[in-house]
């Protein structure tokens, strides 16, 4: 008989943290979440992080002994599978064991982590816009790019847990600005949120607000501003070029589009669909198709959920 | 007890069809092969193979029932895993049902047949330069550019058996030479021997012979001619790029280099390296390594045969 016990899901980021419980099936049944706080130390953030665990136990009225385990989506990098994380995001914590302090946490329950972008994936492939489908990238466009690919029906680690980085397939060798990896021309140099927003305001756009962010920006698109459309198109062209390589290289069938700058719409994904087009050219290739994520804010937490739930697709590691 | 049986291997390309015996432990017992005939139909070139497969089996005096079954490679494009093959250097066939004319030749026996640059990166994960690691590219630089994958130990197929198209990895959107895929900037445009004869000649190179191929200007550029100098850079330099790209949305431990231009050495590869340690800047990226390919001629013989040999990895068809 099939195990009807939920998973707890966590999901860390620099933004917020939650924590829910959901059901084999992979529907939430019940979640909190709380603004990752800053300033603190990384035990000062744990014990956020445990009090959030045991409000959604207390919620949900289960003990950590009727969970079949818990998975965990966290910013990167990360050492996969030992689950030592130190999100870009959140200086607190550098290569904190944050699989280890869990499992002691949940009383040895099996504990798995991966990153992010990787739950991302992993949530559109199981219960969102890929779902059916063998060959997926799932990307998360937003502050940086980021992604994760599952291929033959299985999500692909690499040789370091590290696969799906398509925010650094290069689209502009010669002329693309130079990357916060080291490199030059990445797709995250061109397509990322802030990126964006710094090649507008160099093109002489003036937002209201001080800090204006990509929203904004893309915000003054949708009215017609034609700095905001022409920062938008550049982002598409380049995420189109990059994903026409991805979709040559890995033969995908569909690519799922989220995070922030996915809300844009048009302005984003008609300028993508033409330079796709333009580049995906071999016969297999023409058959991708490019969609935003259909699994909106707990997409994070129905991916940890799926480490533990759907574990022989997703979860490759100890 | 292990099957000690060997498998039936046959390489089919635009210049030589071979077949051989393959043993277990993926040895080449003993082998054969004739030049591609060219003028021939689709029946007579069928019968070309059917005599060259009579004298591997007489010649090693096996029958087929004494064979674990026939891996076969061939030039594409091809439906997979059905094996109806249309080899671009072969017009004589097209949608060649190879898989089902080999299997009614050998008596039934199990019979699987994929793409040669699949069967070269199955050869070299198996027994060449990337034995032992779980993520390989493998690619053959020649006439084309193609390409296989293996990932998390398991060959990739992707949604329609293609996975692995290097030659498709966009290096110069902007700048790059149309491809014969349709698109701009593919890899292929650049870096395919009669592109780089094509872009030397341009640029003034005389060689002595009408039909130079790039063999001949990897031979001046040994001999110091900077034109063939730089054209050799400038392939070197695509591969480079594309090469990162791969590697950071695959996390790849190894690539391995084959095909007629991965001969011309350090004219090749010393671009190659340098363009790719400036774009493989993530930590993980750093680590790759790329290499010729170990396996010589008997590559495609060796990979054939692993999808029958060694099928729980290299063979995910019906």
């Amino acid at each position: 008989m099939a195990d009807s016990r939920p998973a707890l899901a966590i999901d860390i980021g620099g933004t917020k943290l939650a924590a829910g419980l959901v059901e084999p099936a992979g529907r939430v049944l019940t979640w909190l979440q709380v603004p990752t706080p800053a300033g603190l130390d990384a035990e000062q953030l744990w014990r956020t992080l445990d009090a959030l665990i045991g409000q959604v136990l207390e919620r949900a009225e289960v003990a950590p002994d009727a969970l079949v385990g818990c998975g965990c989506g966290s910013g990167g990098p990360m050492d996969w599978p030992a689950g030592l994380v130190s999100p870009l995001n959140i200086p607190a914590w550098r290569r904190f064991p944050l699989r280890t302090r869990l499992a002691e946490r949940l009383g040895g329950l099996p504990v798995r982590v991966h990153n992010d972008a990787i739950c991302m994936v992993a949530a559109e492939h199981w219960r969102g816009a890929g779902r059916g489908r063998r060959n997926v990238l799932g990307m998360v466009v937003s502050t940086g790019v980021g992604g994760g690919l599952v291929l033959d029906d299985r999500l692909v680690e690499g040789a370091s847990g590290n696969a799906g980085h398509i925010g650094h397939v290069v689209v502009d060798p010669d002329t693309g600005p130079d990357c916060a990896c080291g490199g030059r021309g990445c797709l995250e140099a061109i397509a990322r949120g802030p990126a964006l927003v710094q090649w507008a305001q160099a093109e002489g756009w003036r937002p209201d607000q001080r800090d204006a962010t990509a929203k904004d920006l893309a915000g003054d698109g949708a009215l017609g501003h034609p700095i905001a459309i022409a920062a938008m198109s550049r982002a598409g062209r380049a995420l189109g070029i990059a994903i026409a390589s991805a979709t040559c290289l890995c033969d995908l069938e569909v690519v799922s589009v989220g995070g922030g700058l996915s809300q844009a719409g048009p302005l984003l994904f008609d300028p993508l669909e033409e330079s796709l087009r333009v580049h995906a050219r071999l016969g297999f290739a023409r058959n991708v198709t490019v969609v935003p994520a259909a699994l909106g804010q707990n997409a994070g937490l129905v991916g940890a959920a799926a480490l533990i739930l759907a574990a022989d697709r997703y979860w490759a590691g100890d």
